[in-house]
């Protein structure tokens, strides 16, 4: 019998990123696979399209093309963010699952996002740079400014999977957490724990601010120079996910003038141009989109994917890629990440 | 009536260092206090010791002071190591409580020491550095030694207070964590969802090693080129205490080689000398004994001494301070915090 | 403007018992809602349809009647198992959310769950029987067969929203868990922290096991008495959900033979007839049906009903309640709760 | 050369209760075991107190007897509670641990308050009684007052090994805990989590109430009429320690009108007089001082007593049994278990 068949095109992911060879050689034990990735035949995708089981990536699907696809069962994003070059409507309307691979990050970005909490807090890169550089400062003068985790306030802007997977790794800290998170029912909130807030009430009295806000039309520039001077003096604001969030020249008018410390893993131009004034301030931690691409994250993709393809082909919903909501997929204003 | 008579010596600590203007106001409330910080009066001390309640401090008592001490109840050091100044073995005998005030910085240590091996792990401090002298790697050649702590296999070498507080927040991790605590029966930290295990056994089988040993004679270079060659590749090392426990000229050999990473609190000679190789190494970070000493864990020591003063005047004993074990007081070559 | 319309069909489950006064007022505060319990008047039903915005309950609905609902966003189902009295391939492909309660019970079943392990644990509810009818057994001899959760091997049939409810009560016991569950892959579970197993082999290395498996054609009689030998001697099985998937002769016969303890809160027959055997058994804990339907889990129903028709009229995303699977609805043999 | 030498009198505990025949071997490897609780020799154990080691039990040693025991070094209580018959003043003036094995029984006593807590809140135990005597009651007439416990007020009275005990089992429930205990300070129990609270708000705003307290002159009748009549209606009152706290005629009284419910697993007669009016009532789980000797718990106490003798006999303090705290020690008011 047959193997159902996958088209492998995940650009501009690349496959053995995604995949490692375990899972690669486990794909096409269960699948006949054809990889785009050298070899980016669009008549050849055309042709095949209409016998395959998955499209593993995100090529152009248009409303023909899936109307062609008669045997298609799941459309599976590897990248994170989802274009408008597939017509989703056509895909829910004919019963195919589109899936995404955000989760494969979330785990990778809580444990960054709570080491640079923890690191703002303890000035640790701060002080590796400067004793590098010579200080003998005596210990009390360079942990002035230092602050326990432990019950402090906490806010956490959007809780979605980060934010969530976040607040799982903050239990240990008793901390009181404030969530505003305008997609979502106060229940949810409460229900895990925290506070549902206003994003004001959030900022204004939380101690350490974790943004994981997506990005849509309605969030650009949620946190402008206003919001931000909402913050008690001294915060951590801890900027995961996404740039287009936050006025970036506010916020370095406020770190210049020392009001709170930053770390910042999501910029409005990257690389970071070598100019940028952020770069010369000792209250920020500089870190260059690295919270959610580290290699086990990106293999857990692969995994997923098999996992989940496995699953399907015994007529059985997918368990770990996320199925996307049609209501939200076309809000979506991420950029690819490079 | 009289207000119980406290002493107050507490050098080479600070009084408004560990007492805040509150905390110090509550004592006075319900205490006579004599402070010796200014005025180094010993005389004076040794005319009012006889009718102290409690003497807070580390001042040289002989056995002679002791048996004078008719009424004294509690000698609380306030610094957080024991030394030899002090006839215990008198104070044990007469009933009087010595109290450590360890327990002040452990949540410090444990929030600093995950702080390290979540940056270890993510190279967070070793990317800023790097972005700030002008890299653009592409993200993926940062992270390519990334790892995550979910899952991971940790070691503790230590289970005291330090030990501990650092265990409660690796919960949400799910990590497998090995024990190696010669001070301690199996039992206690099978009991504490950890396994027991050999010095040898910790150090083969985790990725993430935390050092939190007292400094003792059997203790000494614990931690010697053998035993650093136990650890696995890419390994990272968590130094937080007790210098004495590591060979450092082994240490640095391995990281020289690039056998593992390692993060580096306690140094055989504070401050860090401004030769040091330690500086040099790209897989390192550096620490000036920074993980306990920071306001809050200091401003708690002066917390605990007015609760426990407190609760000992109604005949409780003390809850907060930690009574020192006569079995072990002597055994500790630990060396002031400077 | 006009208020979108709901229509409101919830039989067999009562308005009343879903809907707190306050929810239902929160309910026509928002919405044009038409109560079909009090007169199920089926041609108003079916002449209002074409404008309906969502439809609470499970009332036939087919093909023909789905086409016709031009605008219809959700159909919610209040009672916890779905029938196939609705063309449910249908309202898929016409991007209708078919929404199920399920989560509402899962907190009160997980809580029971709980409680049944550990009285059969303790065996309270035998105890209190016994002394009130006069026994004065000495404590010893009532406590001989009594053993701790912490640190047992725990062994869950089934992971879905019932069996990840109890496992996260089950944290701070520290337990091995293993679990079983053939519709989910393997990571799934290990990433939860738990051993994903076979069916024999969490049988037969749990002392605790929780039965929370779906009844299907696949899952009838899955534990017959082949299995139910598996289990270890004194184990406490808590069957939960369903009564179809165990062989109740077989339970019986090994219940009566004293080789382990059960809590049983399903059962083949409902109401338990006056007669049947385990009625008389010592080592049973006895429950009618009472796991889930409790007060509060039935008044989160109309809570999340309100909660998330007011998130779809925003355009996003209902967040509480659960989409049923295509793949899936259709498989369900359950029976509805009384 | 010699074992240390080891008096065992561990009436009215018994041995082979507390010594698994693993854990008694392993005693007789180490020590010179003498076990009089066959044979009661007066004398004997007088003419080797001298050259003991340690004391296992509590045979009366007033002040000359602990004078002329020049080796000793721990006096091990192994029934649970201090009684006067031991010069205990002596005992820590000479340096003897005095050392108690409360801590063996708290998780059997924490599982088994949740138990009583989660059984309460659900009539499980009615339940049972009911349906075995032939009710046949709907579900939602045995459910109408079954609550969550999740998310509700707890109110803790006594936070000392139980209480904490019990308090780490909660942390899946999210609830706001209130903690009375006049032996601690306020920090202790926030940095735990909860709020200190005076006796009659944590009894007003606890819908659920554990009792813990131990029996001291000050606490008797702690709980009085005027003081029960502050809970809530309905709420769930779990007294597991200690009777002498409690006016049993006030919560009668109380429980008869069907103010609350209670699970009492302490009476001031024990046995339960078989007429107590407290066995007719449907409110009350009827336990008989069960919540903490089970055979789990009774064996701890043989393995910690050979845990701490091993330590000890290496220079090393005891690692789990708990000294006991010279304040305290006379001011038990505690029956021994029967």
């Amino acid at each position: 019998m047959a193997k159902p068949l996958v088209l492998l095109k995940p650009a501009p992911q690349k496959r053995d990123r995604i995949f490692t060879p375990e899972a690669y050689a486990r794909l096409l034990k269960r699948f006949d696979v054809v990889d785009y990735e050298a070899h980016p035949d669009e008549a050849d995708f055309a042709r095949r399209l209409p016998s395959a089981f998955a499209v593993v990536g995100q090529p152009d699907l248009d409303t023909d093309s899936l109307q062609s696809a008669a045997s298609l069962k799941a459309i599976i994003n590897v990248e994170g963010n989802f274009f408008p070059n597939v017509d989703y409507a056509t895909a829910f309307a004919r019963g195919v699952r589109v899936l995404g691979c955000g989760t494969a990050y979330s785990q990778a970005v809580a444990e960054y996002s709570l080491a640079l909490a923890l690191d703002a807090a303890r000035g640790i890169t701060r002080a590796d740079r400067n004793t590098r550089s010579g200080s003998t400062a005596i210990v009390s003068a360079t942990t002035s400014d230092s602050i326990l985790l432990r019950r402090a306030n906490v806010g956490l802007i959007g809780y979605g999977n980060l934010g969530r997977s976040l607040h799982a790794l903050l239990a240990p800290f008793h901390n009181r957490v404030r969530v505003y998170d305008p997609w979502l029912p106060a229940s949810i909130i409460e229900d895990a724990g925290a506070v549902p807030s206003s994003l004001e009430d959030t900022l204004a009295h939380s101690t350490f601010v974790f943004v994981f806000a997506t990005a849509t039309a309605e969030s650009e520039h949620l946190l402008d120079g206003a919001k931000l001077d909402l913050l008690p003096d001294g915060a951590r604001l801890i900027l995961v996910s996404r740039a287009a969030v936050v006025d970036y020249e506010a916020l370095l008018e406020r770190l210049r003038a020392h009001r709170f410390h930053a770390a910042i893993d999501v910029w409005p131009t990257e690389p970071i141009p070598a100019d940028s004034e952020f770069l010369t301030l000792p209250n920020v931690i500089i870190s260059a989109h690295r919270a959610g691409g580290i290699p086990e994250a990106f293999h857990s993709i692969g995994d997923m994917v098999c996992d989940d393809l496995e699953l399907m082909t015994q007529g059985l919903p997918p368990a770990r890629l996320q199925s996307a909501a049609p209501e939200l997929i076309t809000r979506y204003r991420n950029k690819p990440v490079g």
